[in-house]
């Protein structure tokens, strides 16, 4: 029940260690290993004490960096319908971090667990920032393009699934979330955003993303780029794309399948001749470019933007280096405060609606 | 005005010969490479006739198995606005040749054109077959997995764009228009069909994805697979995927994307380094299914289903062997007569609703 830390203090991670594929395995390991580096994260473990203690006993780790708290109801499977799972277990591990992040006791909260537990838990928990009239899952995905000071080869995607349609207003919204989470993670002072349609025009598409058009050409607080087509997402044209979370949830889901088709296709050739392996070696540096593409899950997590608290969903399968890197990356997101970087992309939406 | 030919006597192709990026240079080229072949197809070429015929003059070709009609108002351009250019040159090429098909001289309408233009002429020169509530554009993209009884390393989705959104009852029409292909041109005598959703379970999905699960469930005429997710598009879990126009435009251009990015890492690659190309030729066997999956456009054209009559939009890219291919396919689905497979999937939808 402490007060809002001061931005100079150590930002403070609750992680949902049960959650994921792997469990306390990846969860544990990704925690131990990021307090041993040079700019640790204080991470709070949450969920089955012992078994946590246990498997952290295994693992050389700074014990400064890392907390463990106890939740009693087990975990949220990954196949368990949400709802019913939150109420039939209201101190599962996904609840009792959310309730550590809406009590000041963590600024950020980490899953990789059930996706739909991890949503509804957040909404329970947290509050919608002014403005924001639905949260949002965004996604980072890889790009031939590369974005921002750095050159990250990724663009951000959302609504991935949060939810299953949006209206215009909420489209805009997402623009705007979308936008503060780029200038932040990837260092992109004017990110360009875009809405995904079946035409570059401004009037093609559904009536909800013709009157996004509309509205996003005229917010001042976005560098709108107008649509964009599906030709658009694997060039990286923009630096985020906005679409309706059913949209974004088969396009997401496309973009694993074609990295899965790949993989299957370099390992079946790997494994068929000698001669194709001397060749995958020789081209071990061009491949390098297409096996990044077919592998970013590694890199950080799904943002889940619109709350009042920063709250990271990592991939599923997420190993120790994926949840580290989620970790890091809700720190980063705390630090350079990306609530007011969001509340204040709205201010322009929320003071134009204030006299309805 | 002759009447519909029986089915034994050959089969009449109309070409739209003035669309597509490269003209009269594809088309004619593809009609004339065909008419040299062991299985001809007889062939309209519908545009402007002293260009097309001087074009004739300079390829080999059997003139018995071709035939030119003169359109004396030009070509839509592929950037024209379809309805206005349309009623601004009626006699332009795609309504000729559309025109032709409807009062019987030919038996089924190909081009590589304006894709909206070869929609509008078609809607306003055929009928809609009993019981389509939409006709839809289906297009065929390379999958992982091979279907039918030749081992086609390819799928169908529909629709890809004729229209933007779906009722119910008009996916369901897709659904065993898509089915009715796919039997005739993969010779796949039950094609699995699946809805995309964001999930596999029959809840999943907007209200009418969900509507059209419960009809799908209960009509005999079509093998059901249930939900796909994105995923499932590259694997090829199922051979034909239905969505809404604005669904499958932006999957669909997403695929071409796809293709275009693998096609410029493999391009950098062997440009860059000798030991690289050594490592693709060695690679080569390896390579081929890749490649195959980046060039599939080269394989027929897309039809445009739910009309009296058979029409196949080949893509705007098309070279003369993909135009050949076009027209190949258009005369397989008059041989295998398509109109009727359709009208027989959609008999217990259109006797379900006879009371209404």
């Amino acid at each position: 029940m402490s007060a809002t830390p001061k931005r100079s203090d150590p930002v403070r991670v609750a992680l949902d260690a049960m959650g994921g594929d792997h469990g306390l395995e990846s969860t544990v390991a990704g925690a131990a290993r990021l307090s041993l580096e040079a700019s640790p994260v204080r991470v709070l473990l949450v969920g089955d004490e012992p078994a946590i203690t246990a498997t952290l006993g295994g693992l050389s780790h700074d014990p400064d960096w890392i907390q463990v708290v106890h939740a009693a109801d087990g975990v949220v499977g990954m196949a368990d319908h949400p709802r019913a799972a939150l109420d039939r277990a209201p101190e599962c591990s996904i609840n009792v971090a959310a309730r550590l992040v809406q009590e000041g006791e963590a600024d950020a909260l980490v899953s990789a667990g059930n996706t739909g537990a991890t949503i509804l838990a957040s909404s329970d928990h947290f509050q919608r920032l002014p403005g924001v009239r639905r949260a949002a899952l965004a996604a980072v995905y890889p790009t031939e393009q590369r974005h921002g000071e750095r050159g990250d080869p990724f663009a951000l995607m959302l609504d991935v699934g949060a939810t299953l349609d949006a209206t215009a207003e909420e489209l805009v919204g997402f623009a705007v979330m979308g936008a503060a989470y780029a200038r932040i993670i990837s260092d992109n002072e004017h990110p360009k955003v875009a809405l995904l349609s079946n035409g570059t025009e401004a009037n093609k598409g559904p009536r909800h993303i013709v009157d996004a058009h509309a509205l996003l050409a005229n917010l001042s607080t976005v560098n709108f780029h107008g649509n964009i087509e599906g030709l658009d997402i694997p060039r990286g044209t923009v630096d985020v794309v906005v679409c309706s979370g059913f949209l974004g949830n088969v396009v997401l889901k496309m973009l694993e399948g074609v990295s899965e088709v790949v993989s299957d296709i370099a390992r079946d050739a790997y494994a068929r001749k000698f001669l194709w392996k001397l060749g995958l070696t020789m081209l071990s540096q061009g491949l390098q470019q297409l096996r990044r593409m077919t592998d970013w899950k590694q890199y950080g997590g799904a943002p889940l933007l619109g709350f009042d608290h920063v709250v990271i969903k990592a991939h599923g399968r997420s190993n120790s280096g994926a949840i580290r890197n989620a970790i890091k990356v809700a720190a980063k997101a705390v630090d350079r405060d990306l609530a007011e970087q969001i509340a204040r992309g709205l201010a322009p939406m929320v003071q134009g609606s204030s006299a309805e």
